[in-house]
């Protein structure tokens, strides 16, 4: 699959691209992961969010055994392209801590 | 400044966390940039978003000299704390470009 040269210029240096997935019928931020070439074209591919886990160096199709899925609604990418956003529609929770977005915490001064 | 654990540690060693920049107002996607210590501190200080810019390697005042400001709303952080959201009001547009949001361009197969 031919990315935009933004975007394939990270994946050329083996960089991976921060994926931030955002719930389209509400404009809730649910989290941020990652994505090397082989799971952005799964993702395009499948419709359903496949990310690159870090910790555990393999790909991580989201929700495969929690049933927590992410089924793809669209991904617009920024100017540098070393982000994406995925809109989506997410079933059940986004966090593994069952809180609907991983961004359940706020940071006070 | 003390912040949680799970940023304190990214800090510890070095690392940046992403931010995710979110127009209160509309929940739209703006754009994805980076932080450190003295970025984050300086952010929740201010009320005046601050990256740090890994091109330049140097604190990143957001709109200081376009004028393109964000003042910040309120500020959340992802379970693993390598990630956070802010709330904004953006002045202007986010994208050096001059587009509203960096993310202006859409990824098709």
């Amino acid at each position: 699959m031919n990315f935009p040269p933004e975007i394939q210029e990270r994946f050329l240096k083996d960089e991976l691209v921060a994926a931030i997935a955002q719930e389209s019928s509400t404009g809730e931020i649910l989290m941020l992961a990652w994505m090397n070439k082989e799971a952005l074209e799964k993702t395009l591919e499948t419709k359903r969010v496949t990310y690159w886990s870090r910790s555990r160096n393999s790909l991580w199709v989201k929700g495969e055994t929690s049933g927590n899925t992410q089924d793809l609604i669209s991904i617009s990418y920024d100017c540098d392209g070393d982000a994406i956003l995925l809109k989506v529609h997410q079933q059940g929770s986004a966090c593994h801590t069952g809180e609907r977005t991983c961004f359940h915490r706020e940071l006070t001064k």
